[in-house]
């Protein structure tokens, strides 16, 4: 008989994560119900956690698509295992017992967004572990087969887990049009500056810049570019150096600076700095969430004629993509996971301890 | 024998712009000398005026390329008639006698983006009638004959005057990608935005919302739709309607706002609107010119996958197409011209009139 309840990691407001026990969810038609393994603290969460609520609904402004507000189950980067089909799934694709991972965003799939194919636009839009319905930092959740993505046999769930910030490293890149032969600046080192690196190599890009201030952050950038001798990655410390001047010194196009400039801090001075770095008719790409407007200097974009695009998560096909850039060896995401902790030492051992260090990339949960 | 003095308009300093006598310019090889008939007066040369030594250069900072410094000749949206062609300019596309409008972008024909038929971005860039080597504010000028257009005999040169802001907006629609499915939302109705409401029709656009605060300025775009009743033009009074709420009701496909937005007034009132007017997944295209930064809010291009580009005056084919379609009818920018004034009283009836109304669109100069 299956248990009726489950342990969860809920936010509850600032600084007020408890790990609950709260009902098993229940399956519904076209659900499927997956047990997580392994699911990573995201930076959003951090966000919450130290300043929240922020994205996650609070009492008096419920979820306009899940009607939930906090306290809500949170964690949204996650894979684990079927353990039920829900009643109407089509068969073949999914079977219990398959290592699978999730795409956490929530969706009408009415609104015309959703109908081109832009879910991460739904007018309603949500995030799975941030909105309500449930999160990965739990025993069980049940959603929406189109979500569950199977994984191949050499891709564990471990790195299942990561799948979803490099759909967002991804996406940005196919979103800002990036090709191979563009050479691309990264301001910041953190997860996601990282992963847009990771997603860089893969898809064959010759001259990656990335400049950060943390030394553990560069450290790792360091770490991947000397795993690629055969690509010119150079790190900029950014407490040393000037990125700008950097970026159009090093950039071996004629000291024009990057085609592209991806901003993954999200603070004035990245996105200053991206702006200015980009050469004339580039395009910075701004893949951070923000706390406040940023001062732009607006006629660098003029004279440069430069552009400058947000994106938003992912959308339909970079999941599969993703997997399958883990599962061809294209991408080598495993240097991103620094820890791993029990679901009851979560908030010790995985929020505080990325709240004291910038030692770490990715901290995984074992739900 | 030629003349050896000229009358020609000079900025001296903020408010101070003088009809001065000063020498002819000398013919240089591959030169064309052109007597300029009709002048406009630019938004740009309005901040000079009101605010000036703006891009103007300063005896302190003479220009990179031209060496020259205030006082310099004036007016850059002008077109004449050739009066000398310079030694080596190559024989048959221009002809003494032939009317004329000039491209006024100086450049250096060498750096990157140059060599990429990108003139308007160029390392060492300038204008002509603002960067020094002479304006169309005086009795001759001489020029690289690859700026000199032919006009065609249906197309005066008071119409040829306007071709260059008429360029401006022809490029910003361009450098949009801008098509004719999609509705546009113009915001500000001064000359660039009329301009650009004139190139959209041109371009077969068929739904243009158009908004504005001054009275005058509704008046001219209100004009502007009655003579296109085949087309949807809504002319929007920002002072009493709300432009976000009204772009996103009255756009016809499924309240999404429009897919494009021009700012064509460059305050921090015009582009926030843009960006909150244009549909998800839509691009606002900045045509103005900033006298500051712009607090932009970055989470608006996020979670809506917003792009915003910049745009600077045109590019290597822009004149050519913009001649065409006002030979063939397709661009009508006859009402732009609201007075035609002689140079002596250029600064009272020109500079000064635009200061005090809102209800010129563009005062031509004859110099």
């Amino acid at each position: 008989m299956a248990a009726s309840s489950m342990k969860a990691l809920r936010f509850h407001g600032q600084k007020d994560l408890r790990v609950d026990t709260v009902p098993v969810p229940e399956l519904q038609p076209g659900q499927v119900k997956v047990k997580p393994e392994w699911c990573g603290i995201c930076g959003t969460d951090m966000h919450e956690y130290i300043a929240g609520p922020i994205i996650i609904p609070s009492p008096e402004k419920p979820h306009v698509l899940t009607g939930c507000s906090l306290p809500v189950i949170i964690g949204h980067e996650f894979a684990g295992e079927i353990v039920e089909l829900g009643p109407g799934v089509q068969p073949g694709r999914l079977k219990v017992g398959m290592k699978v991972c999730i795409e956490p965003t929530l969706f009408d799939d009415s609104c015309p967004p959703c109908l081109d194919r832009r879910r991460n636009c739904c007018d309603k839009g949500g995030f799975f572990g941030l909105s309500g319905w449930g999160g990965g930092f739990s025993e069980y959740v049940c959603l929406k087969e189109k979500v569950v993505h199977a994984l191949p046999d050499n891709v564990p769930t471990d790195l299942g887990a990561l799948v979803e910030p490099l759909s967002v490293a991804w996406h940005a890149l196919k979103a800002s049009e990036h090709s191979p032969e563009h050479s691309a600046l990264i301001v910041g080192a953190g997860p996601i500056g990282l992963a847009v690196l990771l997603c860089l190599i893969a898809r064959g890009c010759r001259q990656i810049l990335i400049s950060e201030v943390s030394p553990q952050r560069l450290k790792h950038a360091q770490d991947i570019a000397s795993a690629h001798p055969d690509i010119e990655i150079i790190v900029i410390d950014s407490t040393k150096s000037d990125v700008v001047a950097e970026s159009k010194r090093r950039c071996s196009q004629g000291n024009q600076g990057p085609n592209t400039a991806y901003d993954c801090a999200g603070v004035q001075v990245s996105i200053e700095t991206a702006i200015r770095a980009v050469r004339k008719g580039g395009l910075v790409c701004n893949v951070a969430v923000w706390e406040k407007n940023a001062s732009i200097p607006m006629n660098a974009l003029v004279f440069g004629e430069k552009k400058l695009i947000g994106v938003a998560t992912f959308r339909e096909g970079d999941f599969p993509e993703v997997i399958e850039a883990i599962s061809t060896g294209k991408i080598k995401p495993e240097k991103l996971i620094t820890a791993k902790v029990a679901l009851d030492n979560a908030v010790q051992d995985g929020f505080e301890a990325l709240l004291k260090s910038r030692e770490h990339v990715k901290i995984l949960i074992h739900p």
